[in-house]
């Protein structure tokens, strides 16, 4: 049985609009880790086009890199800690710290879209996030993200 | 009469969930020109929470900096060919190269965002665009857009 990172987050931390379980207006975007990646799939609702009908828009792009970011993120931290998401544990939480989006070609509508996230460093609180995301398996959009780990005192 | 950017775009063009006049479902944003910036207001509505709900969503912060960075970077360019938004000409129509998000504090909820859009580079087709978004005259955001023009024949 595979377990979403994101129904993993506090309780208090789970309203998140691309994401949280908590926010029932919201997308409920679900991240798994899958090997050394943490993948997430999502097919954007049609009222999310770009300028053109064909195209999905740019700000929702961003906003699966964003919520995938952190989400992996946290993925990579809990292991690196020794633990795996599933595994009962309280996952840390992350917040966005510096997202970068590289938009390489136009991202078509009516198809899933696959983001993946891979580990590119991890320092301290502050975990950076290689982001890729695909349709029909061209690589449109490919970003990263710096995740900042929120203090557990928070 | 002050003059929305976005109610100049081609009609072909005009669909972004963003910002588009035509998109029925989306958030119709508009950015106007003031003086050498170009300004956006918005007040998130409240199902667009992040993490905890006190705090805007991030990945809505970068959809108000992908509309508005394109927005003012179509304003730059057709200000640099001698027009001026509202003129009744036909505005060029850039869209998004790379984003920049640099999250700098939690964005309060409830509040109108300000988002301002400044020329840093304008080189051929590429425009560079320097952006900050604040609240209760707090900067939250700030980032980047380079924004690319579509070629008239497209």
């Amino acid at each position: 049985m595979r377990h979403a990172i994101q129904d993993s987050y506090p309780a208090r931390f789970a309203h998140c609009h691309g994401c949280g379980p908590a926010n029932r207006d919201g997308w409920r975007l679900k991240s798994y880790v899958e090997g050394d990646e943490v993948v997430l799939r999502h097919t954007p609702a049609p009222a999310y086009t770009g300028g053109v009908p064909d195209h999905a828009y740019g700000g929702l792009l961003a906003s699966l890199l964003d919520c995938h970011g952190a989400a992996s993120a946290t993925a990579f931290a809990y292991r690196a800690a020794g633990g795996e998401v599933g595994d009962g544990g309280a996952l840390p939480r992350f917040v966005s710290g510096t997202l970068t989006v590289v938009y390489r070609r136009p991202t078509p509508m009516g198809v899933e879209l696959v983001v993946r996230g891979r580990l590119a460093e991890a320092k301290g609180r502050k975990v950076t996030v290689d982001l890729e995301l695909s349709a029909d398996g061209e690589v449109c959009v490919t970003g990263q993200m710096i995740a900042l780990e929120i203090p557990a005192e928070y």
